[in-house]
């Protein structure tokens, strides 16, 4: 840890820091430059409360030096991770592409979903069965009924299975039923449902909510990782700022750093990253470009009649015209879909 | 709703806008303009996607017109909401002031909280039993033997409790200790608690999230509304912008904006709101000029030692001055504390 | 325009609206709902104060239908423009790149950057002669000498040049030096700049700025186009959000909403947009796979001791490889470099 | 300055940044820990690219240690700086308030404004002569003529005058005319025309950008102390965040902040702030309640009428009774009106 007093800071407020850093287990260097005393601290426990130094008398800033979360840096494993599921792999040179609805609403639009999704070259079906919706008087989903569909059309059709959990009451039905388990954007800070998520030993993919750093996505996989599960899988879906033309800023420069911060595998969710259909497609483009592992879309077999999301679902052609284009934007980076 | 369709626009694809709109069950009045063509739904269900009609061929913007939240807004209750636990009132003249440590840590220390809180003119004792951090390797709370030493220092010195329910199960453990159900920033868009703090019959303190617009508050707060539960007060605590220098910039302009389009009474966290310790009495100088019903404030008898949130804790003096400060306040705005 | 009335609204209140639109010049249609009343004006001028109506009693809220721009927007020329800077196409089937230093150091530094410019397949010269610096002590450019080092370099390589004007009086020695004129970020809103602007006859590279939404940058591209100069080349280059780890969060979904409502040629600044050089290749990558006709890059022969912006800056050899990946997703979106 | 080093790094990388720091000025301090080596410089000149240090192989982050501002910081004038315009004090226990219309439009206009101010408390009239609009369409401003009206206007009732200069050939006029020559936000980093305003000897009340951080807030007053200039009065007006109620958001806690950290006068706009009359007084009483010096507020004889930004101007009833509720906040605060 580093602090910077301020300039003129006196040596009594210099002092007192010095032995709050002592009492936080620190051995602490002292530095004194002409303007500002700066003083190091090394050894302590890795989890302090910075803001307690920044606001004594006399401070002018102060920085941890020690990255907050350790599993989750690329260091740990510099190699990067790669998760197999089943004879999938997310992380190796293939980009995996994950499609379905946003919701299963029935047999009927599961199994079409999960039949464009596979011949359009996807390996994974999402599909939600219990829906998180900003307004109490909104379809909530079909839980283990859809959950049982899901399934069904998966397997028909060669496919693994994603699909969400909302809380930990439900880990049990997921594991039974899905290959990957999603935690959303709204709970990406939901330490509970995390910490649970790391004791089970099924794949999970972890959304960035919408006004998370991308540190803070790093520490919330420490939660899964640091339960014992390594199988993370990132994903940048938008995030939230000034701008309103589309439903969130997709942040694709999000991809290339957390390749560089982190082993885990990163992907991207062009559907809810922009919210509009007309744009998934470029978005998808984009982010395998700039180095994405895999992508999770939204497609539909009647985007117009969907019970959630059907503004941001592809209609089926539009999903096979993307699959091609990212076939040649993947082979442009070295990779395969 | 209403349609805006682009300059432009064949007459097919206004067809087709006008189309799909009967079958969302509106009746459709058509408006030709020389530029634009302007397509009024009346009628058709309260819930529906917007989104479907704005990403339609030749639709330039598409418009809700009744607000997405009906029990939570003004018009349903005009008067205002005053809240009553036991004798104090919330929303009423009075303003009130909830004050204690981040969380309990042991007896002694929310006991000298309790004390300061009561001496400085709190009605209300806070303290966290379970606390969710953004860092596994934190501390995480002490549980039930927090609550009751919760409960039994604010009994002593005559103060009501407000704590943090973290999910749905926690909520019996909760009824049982607290008077208000906290419900924090990270989950006011968990939806299935909120679905639950509904069916149940204490008062709630629902925090606006970092990243939650004023109408996705009282979206959230409709959640709660619509389980027959109408005790609801809202919390601004800051909301994250581009700004560093404050851990989140508080948003004082959401207090009249709230008490504006919203019956429920509006309470104001300077604390979470700023990150500083020395910045929290000045915003709550601004909440309180600006119409706040009431504060929530961290105060802890030795700050420097907290487990939790220590730099955002006053110290017992700092909470006195405020206090008498903020006496001199609220008698401008003609109020009480 | 369209004016929702809150529910309730008395007919005071909504005789009050209607007599306010009449006297801004519009004919208002009265709407009579069973929840809201809705107004509808049609004619009037195309510029009037929205907020105007906003603010009045018992409304609710107000749309403007007609676009604030107009020969911005795609439908004036439905076909899209190419800007052609001598035989140079902008806006046509070539992504057409501009490279080189942020700012003219020295004759050795312009001429070895042409150089690389030039080898990797750039067709156009970029750098700075007149330097907006945060900081008052930062270097602020070599002025007119500048200008001539970078046509000079330019001309010996078959270049292009494209250099910043900082303001009005700047113009006539832009005029004699450079191809295209940018416009930076920081003055996109310097109207009397813009309006300078649109009154000569050379293309002119219009930044977003780092807040500004897509509407205000095309309303800021408006002026220039209403003063007969139709030569408006638009750039994203990065908006301010929360995330600090890039020094912008480069909004790359802007190129193909941009794209669509403008029929004005768009291309991307990675090294702005990132900050920081060992991002640029990747963001560069997703703007062409996104639709950019274009791109402004960052290139220095010696990054490390560049007077300014040498962080974002490309070595040479880094600018090659990046130019050899662009060339693969260019012809995966059917384009060319 | 700090540099952390990677976990991990190699004595290759170490040294490369250690002689980059020798060679941009510094003596270097170099602190092997266990788990990162941390690099001290000192010396070495005040204006420097970290950026460069950054983006080096091996680095983990970089740290400039001394403010890039100097003579805006508080510790160079720690007693603050009052800044007298003849009889009027900005920065002593006066709240001093500027009120009048946004754009002057008329003599009758600005004459009653004028009264409506004075009568009010006001000590300063406000008016625009140039008015940057965003459409090319807007009204413009009156020019010299408004000038004119607004010093005579101000004169009769006792006032001094503040008014925006938009470019550096405006300021000889603005000398003129006014007392306080006003930097609007989007001139903020305009530093040209801050270098220009450092060389003349009126006051400037400097705005903050609508996307500027309270350090470039800092630094561009710096530009105009820079020049000999010491009054600056800064302003708080609100800044942009996703939150789209308010136009933008006004960031109360920018005004003990600034306090804090520089002795210059700090006051708050909030018109701009909020951009809806309703919501001006609430947030004037919060600014005061929050320790501004002062504030800058629209008020306009007849608002509904205003040629520019009249939903945002109080009527003058309205103003009369926010002065009221002013000057008991003051008086709670320890200040007069």
């Amino acid at each position: 840890m580093l602090v910077v007093m301020q300039q003129g800071a006196t040596d009594l407020q210099i002092q007192a820091v010095i032995d709050r850093m002592i009492e936080m287990g620190f051995d602490v260097h002292r530095s004194t430059g002409v303007i500002h005393t700066v003083l190091g601290g090394v050894g302590g426990k890795d989890e302090f409360d910075l803001g307690i130094l920044e606001v004594m008398e006399g401070v002018k800033e102060a920085h941890r030096i020690v990255s907050p979360y350790k599993l989750a840096s690329r260091s740990f494993r510099p190699q990067g991770t790669v998760i197999a599921v089943g004879e999938v792999q997310i992380g190796g040179p293939e980009v995996v592409v994950m499609a379905g609805p946003c919701s299963v609403e029935s047999r009927e639009q599961i199994e079409r979903s999960a039949e464009v999704a596979a011949r359009g070259g996807a390996r994974i079906l999402r599909g939600g069965a219990f829906k998180p919706r900003s307004s109490p008087y909104s379809f909530q989903g079909m839980g283990e009924d859809g959950l049982r569909l899901l399934r069904d059309a998966a397997s028909r059709h060669g496919l693994k299975v994603v699909s969400e959990v909302m809380d930990s009451s439900q880990i049990p039905l997921l594991m039974e039923y899905a290959d990957i388990l999603q935690v959303g954007a709204r709970n990406m800070q939901n330490f509970n449902l995390l910490r649970d998520l790391g004791r089970q030993r099924k794949p999970v993919l972890l959304k960035r909510g919408i006004s998370a750093t991308i540190e803070e996505l790093l520490l919330s996989a420490e939660y899964i990782l640091s339960g014992g599960n390594y199988e993370v899988i990132l994903c940048e879906r938008g995030i939230r700022t000034f701008e309103t033309y589309t439903r969130n800023t997709m942040d694709i420069s999000a991809i290339p750093i957390v390749k560089k911060l982190s082993h885990l595998p990163m992907v991207a969710d062009p559907s809810h990253g922009t919210g509009r259909r007309d744009k998934v497609a470029p978005m998808a483009r984009a982010a395998v470009a700039a180095g994405a592992d895999g992508l999770i879309v939204e497609v539909h077999p009647d985007p117009d009649h969907a019970l959630s999301d059907g503004a941001q679902s592809l209609f089926p052609e539009q999903f096979e015209d993307m699959m091609a284009q990212l076939r040649m934007i993947a082979s442009a980076v070295g990779r395969t879909i």
